[in-house]
């Protein structure tokens, strides 16, 4: 089993956190910013340019005599693996160490091949990717999934659309090919991740919400990534929809899942004679007018937004971000959501809410992989 | 308007951090363990002896030689504040800087007497406590409020069931009086933060629920107190209840509180003939083993269960501790909530959580009260 008992490194080094903004600094003004002994700081220095992580910084000008050295972080030192394994796709990226994608793959991928073929063919794009940027050093692998992952020991547990996977270990699977740490998450944190970091850094509470196939949401609380105790926390999708006995997939009755997902509206649009196989059907249907899949959309993000009422009242965020295949669909589904959310909740907590479309598109939840890697090995 | 803008100080003391273990330790080792440079040490150990936050430590024993000095943190250095104003009572109470409760008064006081009234009792009660530790210095005051607060000016934010008090400038009312901060919070956030601190410290994800004449939470996310956006996190009393219909006094209808609250129950049993005036009555009535009494209380716990176990979707905590006056009602509340969680919530999320009823009785939010001063003043 890898090394995957948590995301922040235990030790962030505090020379390195400093440099991480970009700014060059001389050996004294780390010593004064830090209060770091003379003997520390020059030891951590020699380990960081070791590593290359921090590499001396030309000056441009020089005003005679040899000015003092300086030091900056070094985004190109390693490279990230970053990878998004959805129900149908598959993409593999890597970045640098700012979080920028430098390079990425997508193909179509069934995850229902299982994982010994997904996961080779995983490593196989990686590869081919790596061999794009021979001089590059990783710093770890990423991975997202559509199911639940015990973050811990980056296995599935009992993933609802994901045949063979269960307690697989996929982090270990990966960790033999890959230098570094292996990280697993489900996508629907690692968009929550991935969207907070590129879009929404300062902002403390974010909730991100994905309607696709299924329905699930990622929690940012106090800037950090809400896994809760079994890395459960944001399954939104089998809340009980008010009003609703629809029976869902995981047994009970009226979940949010059953009534409003894309599955549920694709199915619900076939038995009224629209052809409707899967989201992208609905999103099509959608895009060229139709009034009755149009109403359904809206139908459903009134749904959605209900169940997600109860959540402003609860977690007050600042920012809801919707995405997921289904928001593709246009302003239909957000109108309904928002409509939803402000009939119910109470005014305090919306008097600066803002719902709004993901910004980040295809790319959401490969960016929240790299961003697990990166405040994993720089301990952000 | 006092300063008020966060509970964790800047920049925590790192040696002062270390030594809260109360484990004694000598300027070497400080060196050692930090990095920091000895010239650092020795000037935050003078300024941290100066303000008798650290003490000299006596060696116990002379292996020949003198010993080289150790240092120790002091609990007895300062005193904090602590303050619980309830709708009925209020409790005010002295604690050392590890939370120790080492004093307090708890008197019948209405809230509805308006905040000049009740923070005037709030400041005499104050005085004769400090009066009784003539010796010591205020580290800071923490209150507690039964309604919104924003927290970082410390003023209630349209409290419902607190007239008079609408931005009323609490902090700033008490800081003319007394030394150090005055930090203020809703109580239930200070319950949450009471019961995480003294009894649950290891667990990283806990929900505090307060049952009684209102209904409302408070959330520990990664061993924070999650306040939310506006400060308005936890608010599940307007929550909507299944199948419910009930107007409630926000304007909506079907709210949680209008369902299962002491005052929903007092108001359900007296229309069924009973002389049910208080949320006390109630619990008597529950206690006297009136059946009519228990079987409401127990449905009500189902109420309360069916909102919680969409918060346990949603965040996933592995405590839920139940408390407030109607929790003293015994076992019908608790089994009516825990047979609710578990026929809805999803296995994964259910697996190791525990719902409990809370341990630190009428001292909750005083302790949290006191545990949010310390948490600024000590940089936890």
């Amino acid at each position: 089993m890898a090394d995957n008992s948590g995301t922040r490194a235990a030790d962030p080094d505090p020379l390195l956190q400093l440099l991480l903004d970009g700014q060059p600094r001389t050996r004294n003004q780390l010593m004064d910013l830090t209060g770091l002994a003379r003997s520390t700081v020059t030891g951590r220095l020699e380990s960081l340019v070791a590593q290359e992580f921090v590499v001396p910084h030309e000056a441009a000008e020089s005003t005679g005599g040899r000015p003092p050295a300086r030091f900056k972080f070094n985004p190109a030192a390693r490279l990230v693996l970053a990878a998004d394994v959805g129900a149908t796709h598959l993409t593999v990226a890597l970045a640098d160490l700012t979080g920028e994608i430098l390079d990425s793959t997508t193909v179509p991928q069934d995850i229902a091949d299982g994982p010994e073929v997904v996961l080779t063919a995983l490593a196989d794009h990686a590869r081919a990717l790596l061999a794009r940027h021979p001089s590059g050093r990783l710093a770890g692998t990423g991975v997202g999934l559509p199911g639940p992952v015990e973050h811990r020991t980056g296995r599935p547990i009992q993933p609802p659309i994901m045949p063979g996977w269960d307690s697989f270990d996929v982090a270990g699977r990966l960790a033999g090919e890959f230098a570094g740490p292996v990280l697993v998450d489900n996508d629907v944190n690692l968009m929550a991740l991935g969207e907070h970091t590129n879009q929404y850094a300062a902002i403390e509470h974010l909730l991100f919400v994905k309607v696709a196939t299924g329905i699930g949401a990622g929690l940012i609380s106090g800037g950090r990534l809400h896994r809760g105790a079994q890395g459960a926390a944001g399954d939104i999708g089998h809340v009980q929809a008010l009003g609703h006995t629809e029976l869902c997939r995981c047994g009970n009755a009226g979940c949010l899942e059953a009534v409003a997902s894309a599955a549920a509206l694709a199915a619900h649009l076939r038995s009224a004679g629209l052809p409707t196989e899967t989201s992208q059907d609905v999103v099509d249907l959608v895009r060229a007018g139709d009034p009755v899949a149009t109403q359904a959309v809206r139908q459903a993000g009134r749904e959605i937004g209900t169940v997600l009422a109860s959540c402003v009242s609860f977690f007050n965020p600042s920012v809801i971000v919707i995405g997921g295949s289904l928001s593709q669909a246009g302003d239909s589904l957000l109108a309904g959501i928002r409509e939803a959310i402000y009939a119910r909740s109470l005014p305090l907590a919306t008097t600066e809410l803002r719902v709004v479309a993901s910004r980040t598109g295809q790319q959401t939840a490969v960016r929240g992989a790299a961003a697990m890697v990166l405040q994993h090995a720089l301990g952000l």
